[in-house]
Parts: structure tokens; C-alpha cells; sequence
């Protein structure tokens, strides 16, 4: 079975998507082709967005479902027009939100993507200068860090620092548990002495197996028994020092992100 | 004028309060309180959800705001009896959805955020490792690439590749057009070869010299001379090449990212 599914929004659609996956990923069994038009912000583009959409429509045997955060309401009343199912994210909210805080709306395209703002800008920015230079144990001057995340080589460090940072303008650094370490009985002293910004991630050794093999095909540091041995003794090293720890095998780096915010009380704003 | 905003989830959150984001900056009057209430996935959990609401509507003169995308039901039902006013996104979408495609979803917590799929999951990862390899013109060997951003130093180009990698799993590259290459009527051979995935971003040269003060407080570097001769000379450049681009200086990373996959053609799915 399949259906045409259209993100459509004045701005990058980002949240008429992200909201649209997460409404389609509960019909499992549908086969959703979907196509994202941002930007839709002038009568002529929301007139071919409405013929895209009709021309789908034609094409499948199905009514294509067309999720819109439309912020512009003459442009928003056009696309309903269509001959999709419009799902209307901003207007189905927006009327019930006016009433609850008993003041207008002050119609902002742009805005509503928690745009222009540069303070917050900045500290994305910051954020993620610092993540680049904090990476892979570069440096071990860890006080501006907000979290430090340790764990074997190819765990999943980088990619969950960076969404911090460019996400909640969090100031994330990691370091790379090496073998060396591993043989100790403690962490080094200068991860030791920032004990409640430590998080731990932990992996599946097959899983890490299968990372490293595409890295270095036959390498010792690719094997089974290797990465067996390096993720035991990481998870014992975390557990005699207390340091929380999440498996990166079976989450997404949001899921992750979301959950070491959580795990260590940093409330930042989502940008 | 105060409100408590409350963004609920049984996963991570981000869809609710990406969503409730931007219906709130609609009202920029309202000084909005916002709370994460990420993995509300037990009766427990939903119990101290609805306290915590309970209690910040009877200190706050007003009805908190609940944005909620709890899948469970069961759960979601606790939710709607706190004394916040419930914005229940999923429940709102979910019944017309199933009418609409003639089918009952198959409850799916988590894969409401779009996790599990390891073959996305590696695409992004490999994204992000190609674009920490490929920044900064660190290689020139850039065959692989979807994208290469040119422009000067310090507008922006390393975090829009990193938010490309991570979110469209987009292989994007970067290079920073140095005095030498400014001096030059042509761009580079190495970069003259992949004309189609060449992106421009420029920045207004009052605001580059700012972020370049902070880097480097009085340096020549970071002078508003040289600042407007780079940003002068470099859109000169992307003219005569006909290198698409874009200013950086009003863009948030996600609507520069947006708007280079669009401008570009590539579409690929948001992760």
C-alpha cells in the first residue's frame, strides 16, 4: 500500500516533518513516499505545491496526506485548496492556544522556527567550537565542559556531542577509553576531578565489531575478542566509579542526548 | 504576563517541544516558562508529571501549558486529567490519520522519534565522520561529497555541514577560501570540478569581524577592513563562478541546511 506524504511549510518544514515521522511510524505496514517542500512562503509556490500535490493525488490510487505548519493564513487557506488530506499542525492549535492564554497571535513566519535569535546563535556556535576542540581526548582542559562523555574508541562519542552542542548549545567534550586505561583500576585523575559532568556510553561488542570492521577490515582492533575485552572492562570501570552510562545500540543520538540532559539535570532550551 | 509551558513525552520530547516552540513564538509577549518532561513511560512517571503541572498551576496565577505526544494511551489518559490545559498532539491526529489511511496503527513508543532503523543510523554516522574528515579543507579529495560549502573563514560553513551530516546523513564538505584563493579570478581547480555541489555561504562583514574579535581579540584577522575585503572579494568570486549562496548573518543552521538541500536538489529523508 502506498500514499504520497507532503511536509509543507513557509519555513524549512522541519517541524511539519519531525512531527509528520512521528505520527506515519505508527503504521508500520504503509509504504509512505514522502516529499518535503519548505519555503512555500508566496501565492505562486503554494499554487505549484497545490498542482504537486493534485498531480499525486492523480497518480496514486490514494488521497495523499499533505502535513502543512503554514504560518501565513492566506497562504495556509490556499493549500487547503488541494486535493490531498490536509493535516493543518499550526491553525488546528493555534485557535484553542489564543483562547487558553486570552491574547492574539502575532503572526511571525521565520520565528516560529526559533530563528533570529543570536544570543542563542552564538551559544550553538560556541558550543559546537568547543565540541570539535574537546573531541576524541584532543584536550584535556575539561572545567568549561558541561558533560564529558567517556567510552571505548568508535562508541558513539562524537556524533551524541555534537547534536549537544548544536542542539542545546550544551558544551560537550569526550574522551576515548584506551587500552592503557582499561588496565587501570580508576580513571585518569583529570577525568577523575570532573566526576559529576562524566556520562558513559557502552556498546554491544558485535555491534562495535561491525563499526570498527568497516574502519579497518581484519585489524586487531576490529575483532570480536577485542572489543569484547575493551566494552567489558569500560562497563566495569564505569560501574566501580559510579559513572552513568547509556548503550548506544539500540538509541538514536537524540535518544541520547535527551536522555544525558535528563540523567545529569541540564535544562537547556531546545533550539 | 508568566506561563509554565510543559513539553511531555513517553520519548524524548523533541517532537513536542520543537512543535510547541513553534506555535509560542507566535506569542512573543507571553514570557513562557518551558519544562522538559522527557520518557514518560510509566504510570509513576505520568503520576510526577501531573504533580509537577499541579504544582506550577496553583504557583503561577495561569493554567500551565501541556505540549504532550505520549503514544501509550493509558498513559496519555493520566496526562489529561492535571490541572494544565493538554495540547495532546498525537491523540488530535492520530483518529483522522487512521480514517483517512483506513488502518489502525500499531502503537510503536520510540519509533514515534524515528530510532531503530540502523541502516539511517549508519548514514548519518558516516555522514558525520566524513564531515569532521572533510572540514575545514583538511582534503581536497572530495569525489564523495554531496555538498562542498565554500566561503570565508568563521561564516558558518562547519556547523551547516555538521547539521547536514547528522540530520540528512548528507556527506558535506567544507572549504575556507583563503587570501590566496581571493586573489585568484578562478576558484581552485580541485573545487572547479565539482561545480555542481559547490554552495556559497556568505556573512555581512560587521558581524564576521564580530565572532572574529572574539576568536582573536584586535587582531588584523579580525579588523572590519578585512573582514569586508574577504566578504567583498568572496561573493565577487561566487558571482563570476555562479556559485549559489547564502548569507549566513539572519539564517539559523537548520534553515541555511534546508535551504542548500532544496537549492541543490538533494532529497533526503530528516532524520
Amino acid at each position: 500500500m502506498r500514499r504520497t506524504v507532503f511536509f509543507v511549510s513557509d519555513g524549512t518544514a522541519i517541524t511539519a516533518e519531525t512531527f509528520g515521522h512521528s505520527l506515519l511510524t505508527q503504521f508500520g505496514e504503509v509504504d509512505f513516499r514522502q516529499i518535503r517542500l519548505p519555503f512555500v512562503d508566496t501565492r505562486e509556490k503554494v499554487r505549484d505545491a497545490v498542482a504537486l500535490i493534485n498531480r499525486a493525488a492523480e497518480a496514486d490510487a490514494n488521497e495523499p496526506l499533505v502535513f502543512s505548519t503554514i504560518v501565513n493564513s492566506e497562504i495556509g487557506q490556499e493549500l487547503v485548496e488541494c486535493d490531498g488530506h490536509v493535516f493543518d499542525m499550526f491553525a488546528t492549535f493555534m485557535e484553542p492556544l489564543e483562547e487558553v492564554l486570552g491574547v492574539k497571535r502575532s503572526p511571525q513566519v521565520g520565528q516560529a522556527h526559533g530563528m533570529g535569535n543570536s544570543h542563542t546563535y552564538e551559544d550553538r556556535m560556541e558550543a559546537t567550537n568547543y565540541a570539535l576542540a574537546h573531541d576524541d581526548g584532543i584536550s584535556k582542559k575539561l572545567d568549561d565542559a558541561d558533560v564529558i562523555l567517556i567510552g571505548v574508541s568508535r562508541c558513539g562519542k562524537t556524533p551524541t556531542c555534537l547534536y549537544m552542542a548544536l542542539h542545546y548549545g550544551i558544551k560537550a567534550a569526550n574522551y576515548p577509553l584506551t587500552e592503557e586505561d582499561l588496565e587501570q583500576p580508576r580513571l585518569p585523575a583529570f577525568l577523575r576531578q570532573h566526576r559529576g559532568k562524566l556520562f558513559g556510553l557502552t556498546i554491544d561488542p558485535e555491534r562495535l565489531s561491525q563499526i570498527r570492521e568497516n574502519r579497518r577490515p581484519g585489524s586487531r582492533y576490529a575483532s570480536l575478542k577485542q572489543c569484547r575485552y575493551e566494552t567489558e572492562a569500560a562497563e566495569a570501570l564505569m560501574r566501580s566509579e559510579k559513572v552513568p552510562n547509556l548503550s548506544t545500540t539500540d538509541s538514536s543520538v537524540e535518544e541520547l542526548a535527551s536522555r544525558i540532559l535528563l540523567e545529569l539535570g541540564l535544562q537547556r532550551e531546545l533550539f
